[in-house]
């Protein structure tokens, strides 16, 4: 049982050598002629440009915190906090670095088929995820044998709680920064560039193209990565705190035998997860067809390996665990727990699908709304967004009530099973990260490859190619927005049962009072449900600022470049002058919304904790009601647009494909900004409240 | 102290005397010629056919929920049930009746300036307002004496909580049908006449605009008037019910010392509201000016007129009640809990005109963001009401903890005091029901008025004043809101208080766990969450499908009548047609969405009462946002449209005024169907949940 922490960090290690593995492989391949090459470039060094400049930007915020946490908690926590910290940030860069050499790659791969180029999408965008398991385990392993075995440290659990909000501010940034310029940037060229001048997307003519396809490297994917980092490394920490504060442990106790079962089961399912992901990923291998169907079967074939391997291996680490002791009865009670969560992620993500891909009735209902303009194709998806809110509450209900009841079984003292078996589940959604980003990752090098296949005049069949990968990614992202919210709800509220225990434990006398029905609870609750709101709305109004600098840039361009808009050859854009604005103003955007997260939880816990914990469920499930309204409702949207363009309801140019174009563009930051950003709120809050509990009471 | 029932009583009976003096009065008042006589006919007979049509389908629903309260509560609840049913339903035609009246009678007298036709249109509205809080109160107070003083019944007070499921029962499905109703109509109407016809609003050769003026009186007025009805008597109730419940009070105690003054209390502010209310009516005086400001004066005069009054009694009712008691002390806490009431709801109000009205800067940003289309100015419109949330929430925590803090100051045993401030806090708020009332109903007609002086070719001049009395009506409408959806908050809070001691009084062994990290709380809680996405998605859905068939109809009649579309004499559409197509789909949409509302508390009540509880404070916050999120944005596009209507932005028939229009449709359902839903759905839920209380458990 000692060995586990090894086990997993030695797993970690070996995803880190694939993820090199990777990069050499993709390093390997042609990155196509001069102008593709050109065009690579263009994005690689906005995108890092970009990646640089909020890093600096992020340092000061990630300095600030350490100070506080050196003062308020232990200096300790404050060095946990940064390698959580540092280590996400690294992840996002060399994944992202990789990724935007991949896409011009997986464009010349694209000459000779889908077949060849779909593996340098898939392993550009493994780079990503396993750089980001690699790197979130092994901290995380790293942090907890330091702290918790090598040193025993007092308050090493809180300590270890740390790594976690370290790797949640970057997400935090990450996310709603990165968020942020791709969506001003997508906004910005769509809306001068289809609208007004009249030209298709991509097109080499549009100033702003350059800056959607440095978008999507840092929104989609090194946003993505350090949010997955973050749920990732959330997911194993939630119950090893829970488990820790429950108990009161600290170092001396850890090796405890009541307890280290519990706190090596959630690293032993990390380190079968691990593996799992990695023999997963040799399978994705592209065949021949650009058929949607074989290229998505042979995407998830990966995925689905992984998840088998995980799951199968559960059952037996739940009955080596917990088969042979006095402690715990019925094994298989644990094992439900994690695979009911792997199910509720996977229905989570097919219920995204659902309400999100045109091959069913929500997206062809709202691009047949689009026959009487665009008031009703918006009002289409936002209802059907709506709903999408109530089934997917409704599965995670049952995932919440499956895992709980599974734990409870396990447990022969019940006052922690049902929580612990919560715990767990969301592991048993995220064991598998270092696939799922992987798959994610994907999508935005695939729609890289298309951008680039357009700016460089390829012929059109590369284009289609690209395409035909493209469309791909976007019921991928879907799946694996599933995944990463529902583990936040799941992560989220053991981690907010984590800081009942944390605050009975700092002061005996000062048991939280959670009861809705006293005033500051409900006040609490009442606050935290408004919150997600205000952070959708300052979100969405960064985006449009941001935005509006870019159209006003863009036709500012069109207006003063002679040639440009009519394409007359040697006529460039200054494509670097978009790439600039949208970096300033989405770093500048960032700041108050982000900085929301962290403060309001700091504040209301000073004042009352019981307000706080209010607080925080009322965030939790109003903010995970808006994330997924808004994820699904900018999907739809966004793929409602894209059946349109291939030729329902009038194609491309007709009245239809306008109304859908209006209803894609208040998707983007829906889908893009706002939404993804909400399940990072809710865990930065809990997460913080968590850290801070002791300083509360 | 006895008196004060009976003082009650008979302030009601005033109110409905006055009621009657303004039903002659208004008359008494020219409809105008021919033409104008025609068109308010066919309004007012479409808006009779639909409220007969949805009585009659609602009856149904009222017969077997008198079924389930004699089987599972007491036969007398299901008398007072019917009774609360049939009063709102009888204020509502009433007032609509001559709402339906005072639309032709405002326009003509509009021929002779604003300063005629305000009066009339006030006064119109007056006979809604003092209808309805005049049977809202005289029926409670009948109730209470019926059933507590006379009879002296055990349960008396469940059986006077159900006269208030009663009314919540028509609200909620004259909200939901007229809402749908009302939304479709106008959808219908303005996408096919506006954007693709291309004639203006309320153009005669629309066969729409007879249903689009319906629904406005349907709607707004039908609609509102027992949306009020129910949250005047569901204000005056849940102090009453807390009192009962909490002290275990059955009939033959009702008379004790220490809880008579608690009980009286609502009822003395309740009649020194409605003698404010009365008075103040007269104050409402039309000037010369159509200026807006000044009569805004003027309209607004009574209202101020009525809280002043309200305000001042409230300090001498406090002080008598409660100042010559050792049982009580200090007695301004509980004047502060009503005052503070009814100060947020004031600004509430404030907070709705801020972020709706042209005058302030969202709505200008929301014009501004037309410059870009319809997509940016969806987005600035969310952002905007998502921002409102924000506001609206601060706002209300405050009044809620003031009122709090004030209750706990009069009691001195504190188990109780600060949630029955928060109760006496909504009466604050809608103390002067009868009179605000009347100016919400207001707007509609002078709406209808504008209507019929475009349909009958009247001279512009008076389109003009009618304009400006519209105009007019948008602010107040919001300010309405805000008491509504504020007063419905605190009411519901008060109510889930009552809820706690009916399970604790109906079964001692069965107290309530409200703990929300216990895990059916929290599951109550999410699914509560999710319930107001869910029901606003379904009516949302419901407009979309009955706008459609409106749409339909009207490009058929386009198509199919020679000469329409251009307006030959003699030519007219069949405007019966749509009438009657929008009152079919609206009635067979609304079933649904207000099922729901009913079926899901007694469903989880049944499998869980702590699940149900968190089921309510879930649903209670979230649609607390939700409503005014819906509500303010919708409002906020509308008037950006209106703005730049005036002129701004390029004006009427500018690509700007188009993207404007978009706004304006989508925010149509936002504002008048789902938003104004969503507080009757809280308050629904939480008396279903109360009444049923001693059946869970």
């Amino acid at each position: 049982m000692d060995a586990v922490p090894y086990l997993a960090a030695l797993s970690a290690i070996a995803a880190l050598a694939l993820a090199f593995f990777y990069y050499k492989w993709v390093e390997a391949a042609s990155p196509g002629d001069e102008r593709m090459v050109f065009l690579m470039t263009e994005i690689q060094n906005g995108a890092k440009a970009f990646l640089k400049k909020e890093y600096t930007w992020v340092a000061f915020f990630v300095l600030g915190m350490m100070a506080l946490l050196a003062l308020v908690i232990t200096p300790l926590a404050s060095v946990s906090y940064v390698l959580g910290a540092v280590l996400s940030a690294t992840a996002g860069y060399v994944g992202m670095t990789v990724a935007t050499m991949a896409n011009a790659r997986t464009t010349e791969a694209a000459k000779d088929g889908p077949g060849k180029a779909l593996p340098v999408a898939f392993r550009g965008g493994a780079v990503m995820g396993f750089s980001v398991a690699g790197l979130a385990l092994l901290g995380l392993m790293f942090t907890y044998l330091l702290f918790v075995e090598w040193l025993e440290v007092d308050q090493a659990f809180e300590i270890v709680v740390a790594f976690g909000l370290g790797a949640s501010t970057i997400a935090l940034f990450s996310r709603v920064g990165g968020g942020i310029y791709t969506k001003a940037a997508d906004v910005g060229a769509d809306l001068v560039g289809k609208v007004e001048a009249g030209i298709p997307e991509d097109d080499p003519r549009n100033p702003a193209t350059i800056a959607d396809n440095v978008g999507d490297n840092v929104g989609d994917v090194a946003g993505m990565g350090a949010d997955l980092f973050e749920s990732y490394a959330g997911s194993i920490i939630a119950p090893i705190s829970l488990v820790a504060f429950a108990s009161g442990l600290t170092a001396s106790q850890a090796g405890d035998d009541a307890f280290l079962p519990l706190l090596v089961f959630p690293m032993a399912i990390a380190f079968v997860g691990m593996i799992g992901s990695i023999i997963g990923s040799f399978f994705v291998k592209g065949g021949d067809s650009t058929d949607s169907k074989s290229l998505s079967h042979a995407l998830h074939m990966g995925t689905n390996v992984a998840m088998a391997i995980t799951a199968v291996a559960t059952v037996g680490i739940a009955y080596w665990l917990f088969g042979d002791s006095d402690q715990f009865q019925k094994p298989w009670g644990l094992a439900i727990a994690v695979l009911g969560g792997l199910v509720a992620g996977w229905a989570l993500g097919k219920t995204a699908e659902f309400y999100t891909s045109d091959h069913f009735g929500p997206v062809k209902k709202i691009a047949n709304q689009t026959e009487t303009g665009p008031a009703t194709t918006i009002l289409a998806g936002i209802s059907s967004g709506m709903q999408s809110v109530a089934a997917s509450v409704a599965l995670i209900v049952a995932g919440v009530g499956i895992a709980y009841w599974g734990g409870e079984q396990t447990f022969v003292d019940n006052s922690l099973g049902g929580v612990y078996g919560i715990a767990v589940a969301a592991i048993g959604m995220l064991a598998t990260t270092g696939v799922v980003v992987s798959v994610d990752a994907y999508g935005p090098i695939a729609d890289n490859a298309g951008g680039i296949a357009e700016m460089a005049d390829l012929d059109p069949s590369v284009r289609e190619v690209t395409d035909a990968l493209d469309s791909l990614g976007n019921t991928t992202a879907a799946v694996a927005k599933g995944f990463a919210v529902g583990s936040a709800a799941l992560t989220a509220l053991a981690l907010f049962k984590s800081f009942e225990f944390a605050i009975a434990e700092a002061d005996p006398d000062a048991t939280l009072n959670l009861n809705i029905g006293e005033i500051d609870v409900f006040i609490g609750l009442f606050l935290g449900a408004a919150l997600p709101f205000l952070f959708a709305a300052l979100t969405i109004d960064a985006v449009g600022r941001a935005a509006a600098k870019m159209i006003e840039e863009v036709r500012r361009q069109f207006r003063e470049i002679p040639g440009l808009r009519e394409g007359l050859p040697g006529v460039v854009p200054d494509s670097a002058r978009c790439v600039e604005i949208s970096t300033e103003a989405s770093l500048r955007e960032m700041i108050m919304p982000a900085s929301l997260a962290v403060v309001v939880p700091l504040v209301v816990g000073f004042i009352s904790v019981d307000a706080l914990g209010g607080l925080l469920a009322g965030s939790l499930v109003t903010g995970f009601a808006l994330a997924i309204f808004m994820a699904n409702s900018g999907g739809a949207w966004d793929n409602a647009k894209k059946y349109i363009e291939a030729g329902a309801h009038g194609g491309k140019g007709s009245d239809q494909h306008k109304a859908a174009v209006v209803g894609d563009t208040v998707g983007d930051p829906f889908k893009d900004t706002s939404g993804p950003s909400m399940n990072i709120l809710i865990k930065v809050m809990t997460i913080v409240s968590l850290v801070f509990a002791s300083a509360f009471v």
